[in-house]
């Protein structure tokens, strides 16, 4: 990776921090995992965690190869009137993904999902950084707002697999307004509209 | 593979029909692809490929390691009352996927998303096998059933990698009726429903 010129030392530490960060990661979950115990583990200083990282939230991302932050994503989704904010998290979604940082979304994406423990921080990332904020905008209780954001979760992970990974025609080429005009009234029926079922206790 | 005492033969030229058989239909489609073509540049007699796979389908599946054949599939759910259409795609959906055959599922996905030719496949699969068929249901012009074909892709898609995959809780737990209540609406919508926007010319 260093260029020539730069000393092998930075990259190697780097790449161990990477290393050992995925592995805690992956079993620890998002939250359980610390930068003391990722750097402990990787027998570097905390601080150097932050000098190559900056925050966990980053070295998070880093594992993962997303080229955006979701957190940051979905702050401005939800910055706005709630009723367009299905138009808008589908809106946000498309202009992310057919960005220049789309194709990097996608190497991550398909590389995630290939094992458990990358697929488990796809699925940490997802409920800490895009359901959780989502979640506070509903009615009903946790459970129910666990249960409605797993079916918002269900259309869009669907959107990205079908128009950017499968490349499902007409799907991968359709404008935004008209993808977006077709799934809103999905992602609204499963924000804050009637669901017939769920597991227990989230009858809504 | 081969296992004691069976000369290697027979499973060398079986793994080279498969590596033919991936470019083939990778490059051509499942449908201009063809036995003859693959067996030419496999170097062997067509019959080679009728005795080691059956047929071009069973040939294409076991490209794909897919542990069933989705047109069966497809063929049972078609085969009752329209209005229960939605609910018998996703249970059926939901039976094949958490069956014993599901795990090879899994892994015949996660494989095929990892590469542009082999998801290729998959977009190739899902619209011989699924679509086509589900297509023969649905009401206007072929551009309106194909936009309304991928929108229920989308949203089957989402459920396979939500659940199967990701696993994301409580969706991957959930019993297969409360599933199929929450997303039988939305399913019902992209198959019949009134659509709001399309592509050009697919305006339902």
């Amino acid at each position: 990776m260093g260029g020539a010129g730069r000393r092998p030392g930075p990259s190697r530490t780097r790449q161990a921090i990477l290393d050992v960060a995925r592995d805690e990661f992956a079993r620890r979950g998002f939250d359980a995992a610390t930068v003391r115990s990722i750097a402990g583990r990787a027998g570097v200083d905390p601080a150097m965690i932050a000098h190559h990282f900056g925050s966990k939230q980053q070295l998070f991302l880093a594992v993962l190869q997303l080229p955006f932050d979701p957190a940051v994503e979905i702050a401005q989704v939800l910055d706005g009137p709630r009723e367009e904010l299905a138009e808008r998290l589908l809106g946000r979604l498309l202009d992310v993904w057919d960005s220049p940082s789309g194709a990097g979304a996608v190497a991550a994406v398909r590389t995630a999902v290939q094992r458990d423990d990358t697929a488990g921080l796809v699925r940490d990332l997802a409920l800490s950084r895009v359901l959780a904020p989502l979640m506070e905008t509903m009615a009903g209780t946790p459970q129910q707002r666990l249960w409605r954001a797993n079916l918002v979760a269900s259309q869009l992970v669907g959107l990205i697999f079908a128009r950017y990974v499968v490349r499902l025609e007409p799907l991968a080429s359709a404008a935004h307004a008209d993808v977006v005009a077709a799934l809103a009234p999905t992602v609204e029926r499963y924000l804050s509209g009637r669901l017939a079922g769920g597991p227990p206790d989230t009858n809504c």
